[in-house]
């Protein structure tokens, strides 16, 4: 039972698309991740995932709006909703979801990360 | 499905002691609340609790050591371990816990809340 500290557990890695598990609780992971660029379409059949921004901005697709985020608000996205997270410039999210959840939903492929780190 | 800004949220209430929900997911509540002054020694019997500082700082006791937390960073609390919040300055916080959760778990009294406002 250690704190965290969410600057230090950011420098930590560089890369994107790829998040880092760094507490869980009651069945949930809280992760941290950073995006640039476009991910991929997709969506969750069994979780609902929330999007807190710590650093930057960058905007959520779903098929009929956007939603802009910035730093110091979350989104919760319900679960089957799809969805396409796009960052213009790095920005950096800490993740809340189900221990079950992978990235890429039910769009596995290149980005999908399926074993992830513990920082 | 709309975004919550923190600060906003942080604006609507001033009291302490008193969560309230800003969000909810897989059944877990995402909960904003102000600290200030001694809480009361409890645990929580089947719970979790996350507590993320946002502003300011604050110390959790436990029964054999204290934790120091100030501004991004956060602790989790497993279930069954008796802690006590204590902050020399008011200090906000975010709280990622189930739905279930009351927050003097098991020592009700008068900061007990158990109807909590959604803002």
């Amino acid at each position: 039972m250690e704190k965290v500290n969410i600057n230090d557990k950011l420098s930590l890695f560089s890369d994107h698309w790829n998040p880092r598990i760094i507490g869980e609780l009651n069945g949930q992971h809280v992760k941290l991740v950073k995006f640039k660029g476009e991910f991929v379409w997709h969506k969750h059949d069994n979780e609902d995932e929330m999007f807190y921004v710590l650093n930057g901005e960058f905007k959520m697709e779903f098929r009929d709006r956007t939603v802009h985020l910035k730093a110091n608000e979350f989104l919760i996205i319900p679960k089957g909703t799809e969805h396409r997270p796009v960052a213009d410039q790095e920005v950096s999210v800490m993740l809340f979801e189900p221990n079950t959840t992978i990235n890429t939903g039910n769009a596995p492929g290149n980005l999908t990360q399926d074993k992830l780190e513990t920082i």
